[in-house]
């Protein structure tokens, strides 16, 4: 690659939902756009988070001028934590954003003791030269306060980056996206789009956030009993809809779970949320008042084991027991994934005789993302010379596209890209270059490492079949069995025939040993390979399953 | 409970999808309708099947006077053989059934080297006696051939349980379901209605499964390449309309997967398929005809792993290799469950450059089961003084049961029941007995199990963590530590710090067997318990996960 030329390298969201991630680099210089992580999948044994592979910054971090976050959401803001970890030592770019974008970078890096990372707030419109970079943030509505797409200026041209977007014309706040702006860009030329493909599946115009309060009135009227609402956190005109309903039908709200919590005063405190005087009562104050006098607004939207809504499910809430007549609002649709999580939460509530209103019975949720007539919009406002679909799996990204060839784009300057591979932009036009290292890399406690890491795999193994340890005795001088081997398994089921079972392997153990001491075997590496391969056999042969087999030799 | 009562006891079905079984009681003998099973949920590790506990069934052995199986799907047919299997020491019962349901049975007993089971055909209206009861199985219309419900009919009354059904006016067969015989059984009076819930979310009626062959012919007709079909192998009507659209445009069809290939076969020997001459080409000649004239109708609409679709989506199938311009029509919705993996290859095959149509796309797919308006028109054809609503999660339940109290059923009459709570009926009412036990039963492997087991408790400490193993040899004379302690770990991650981990724990485990030694401890038991604690607080303090701590201390 010449560096006069300039790179668009998406390190994740591409092929996949999630960890959205993008180098935009110009002149041997780098701006971030998002660090976003994923939530790992159930054949991610153990696994707590998943980031985009990040090496690539690593190698670079001196060369990075500042890092933008579109919004706040964990697709796009959590990894920030490891990547200023990974950062520090060589150097600390600055991160910017939004204001609660930035408010809750800090309260994350809070948790994480990354104190000492420079954070901005950069308004809208304002404009802020980055190295060979102009960058500036343009207003978006999204289901997350202060969501911006970034436009990053350069000698070759403007790249806009639209991070989640929808063209909400009647948002909670009454702030629609600056659709001038865009229009602006435009006219002055946009070379190249990154835009959002999460709802490119969907036909039409995404419903407004604003249809979504009558709508929870109207389930909130029909309610004799109690009401809880549960919704993401960090959709705070979503839970400020709750509290008006709940303010215009007289019932009192009490906010539960750790992050709704938080949240909520975070976006108090930038001013996005209004509390009427004295509507908030306290989770223990619940059980003090008539059931038609409150709403409860809760964690637990996508059925997450520890979550409020899901600790009341199992009757295991400290403080608030759902019964019989309470109403169980569900404000959100469940992630790919979640669903049957979600699935048994609801039907945990059925048996305890709530009714349970999902967005399948009432158009109480809305999606933060654009439908296809939104996408298209984009593309006619933007009018790049070039696109490149993000934000989506293979289907997504195929169907984006297929709107950019709709609109007349041709088809030669939309660009089907996938993690790791750089889009390299110059006068001669564009082309995708040499693919970079990318890929996932899992958070494991307090470590991170790679997803072909030995411990998943061995994790899987045992996670199927379980394991066999086989601790056998030697001889220094004979290489002779001297006591009898300990059999130990966790894991394996064999119901009724252990004792036998444990009584036969250990003499195909000695059996073995015996077999090794005749030929002469005594490297223990080799002594505990032909155990291994001896008693694996074995134990497939009687159990028809693959557990496994750990033999350890010790000598004496 | 009285021996003049009758009591119905469902053993699976009821608060979940699946392993449908229903225990029919009176005089002391036993009619058992349906042996289903379910799939294992994510979280049951390694877990192959999961069956209902039949234990109350093991115990009345004798007294099983027949096995009735409504059709030939697995979450009413499955668990067949291990009940069986159970059962032949004390008393092996006939299997009744329609013609498909008992070849499917037939062909798996096979499988199973259970050749002995009597097995018997039944006409629908034919009547027959087993002790106190008359059985008589009524035609019904369902995504399988020769789907029945049944009745029971006794002194005390009637029990119709409905099996699987959706009152389909066109169906592909041109045989709708008997309704004048579920009138007439209503007219004579049926004493009580153990009905489908399955779709008791879904308002008006559902489609017929004749609509989907013109719109197959459409979504066909429009493709330029290779089409690739994936449906359910059993749905024979399905797999029929599929043929006939693909013969409309003529193409080729060929089968792929060994379900896909079992299926039509019987249903062929059965007279339910009818294949055009010379239609059929073997999976191994599709490469040799030209793209636009063949039709693959392959098992994996779930994205089963080892699937043949699963396979080709991921370019690894032996003979079949998808390519840009082929078009893949999943005639069928995931079940609840599947969806990641089904969203997984249709992704893959986005990737692969293929079309993909869902019935998302086009009205590709019929559900099998009766909406709420059939559910009520059972309801009023059939009277019943009484109703346990069957086959479906609380919350499906539950709605069935406002259905009934829709149609006028008084709801004291409608019982919404939990699997192993038995319904007593006699002349003065009826009501919920005292529970037997109930519950699931995991088959992994050869053998079976129930789901509290020790193993599937390790496999999940396991999975989450990993494990450490540590053996420590120590002197029969003193208890001091003889030989460095051998350290091996699996599925514990730590990335840079093992060889120093490994070191520290060596000197750990020396620390507590010297600590062990001065407290006069030398039963291996004890000291084992104590390298267990100390172990896994050194541990849980380095690495902030609690992977399983395993000491064997050998003593020499």
């Amino acid at each position: 690659m010449s560096r006069d030329s300039l790179r668009v390298l998406p390190l994740g969201g591409l092929g996949e939902i999630g960890k959205n991630m993008t180098v935009v680099e110009y002149g041997g210089r780098i701006v971030v756009v998002d660090t976003g992580l994923r939530f790992p999948t159930a054949d991610m044994l153990g696994i707590d988070l998943v980031l985009p592979d990040f090496a690539y910054l690593r190698d670079r971090a001196k060369d990075i001028e500042a890092i933008v976050v579109t919004h706040g959401h964990e697709d796009h803001l959590g990894a920030l934590p490891w990547v200023l970890r990974e950062l520090r030592d060589e150097h600390l770019p600055t991160v910017y954003g939004g204001r609660l974008t930035i408010a809750m970078a800090r309260s994350k890096l809070d948790e994480h003791k990354l104190r000492e990372a420079p954070l901005e707030d950069l308004e809208p419109g304002e404009e802020l030269t980055l190295g060979p970079f102009g960058l500036e943030l343009v207003h978006m509505t999204h289901s997350i306060p202060d969501s911006c797409a970034v436009a990053l200026s350069t000698d070759l041209g403007t790249i806009l980056i639209t991070g989640d977007y929808k063209f909400d014309q009647t948002p909670v706040d009454g702030d629609p996206a600056d659709v001038s702006r865009l229009a602006e860009l435009g006219r002055d030329g946009v070379l190249l789009l990154c835009g959002d493909s999460t709802n490119a599946d969907r036909p039409g115009f995404s419903p407004s956030e604003r249809i979504v309060g009558p709508h929870l009135e109207e389930v909130f009227a029909r309610a004799q009993g109690r009401i809880v609402v549960t919704s993401f956190a960090s959709n705070i005109h979503r839970v400020q809809q709750v509290i008006d309903a709940a303010a215009a039908l007289g019932r009192k709200v009490s906010l539960v779970g750790r992050s709704m919590r938080k949240n909520v005063n975070i976006g108090r405190s930038l001013g996005h949320i209004e509390l009427p005087d004295g509507i908030v009562i306290q989770p223990h104050e619940v059980e003090d008042w008539a059931d038609h006098k409150v709403v409860v607004i809760s964690t637990g939207s996508q059925g997450e084991p520890l979550s409020a809504l899901r600790r009341m499910a199992h009757n295991d809430h400290r403080m608030i027991k759902l019964h019989r007549g309470d109403t169980v609002v569900f404000s959100a649709t469940p992630i790919p994934g979640n669903e049957r999580a979600v699935n048994e939460t609801v039907d945990r509530l059925y048996h305890i005789g709530c009714d349970v209103i999902t967005p399948r019975e009432a158009p109480i949720h809305a999606s933060g993302h654009g439908y296809q007539e939104e996408l298209k919009l984009m593309l006619n406002l933007v009018k790049p010379r070039y696109v490149m679909p993000v934000h989506g799996d293979h289907k997504r990204i195929h169907l984006h596209a297929q709107l950019a060839d709709a609109v007349g784009i041709d088809s030669g300057d939309v660009f089907s890209g996938e993690n790791g591979l750089p889009l390299e932009l110059d006068g001669r036009g564009a082309r995708f270059g040499e693919p970079e290292q990318s890929g996932m890399i899992f958070v494991d406690g307090v470590d991170i490492g790679d997803p072909a890491d030995v411990a998943l795999r061995d994790r899987r193994m045992l996670s199927a079949d379980g394991i066999f340890i086989v601790v056998a005795t030697v001889s220094e001088q004979s290489g002779e069995s001297v006591a009898p081997p300990e059999v130990i398994f966790r894991g394996v089921p064999f119901i009724e025939q252990a004792d036998r079972l444990v009584v036969d392997i250990r003499a195909e153990v000695e059996r073995s040993l015996a077999h090794s001491a005749r030929d002469g075997i005594r490297e223990i590496d080799l002594l505990q390979q032909e155990l291994h391969d001896d008693l694996a056999a074995f134990v497939y042969d009687r159990l028809r399953r693959r557990p496994m087999v750990l033999p350890v030799v010790v000598e004496v």
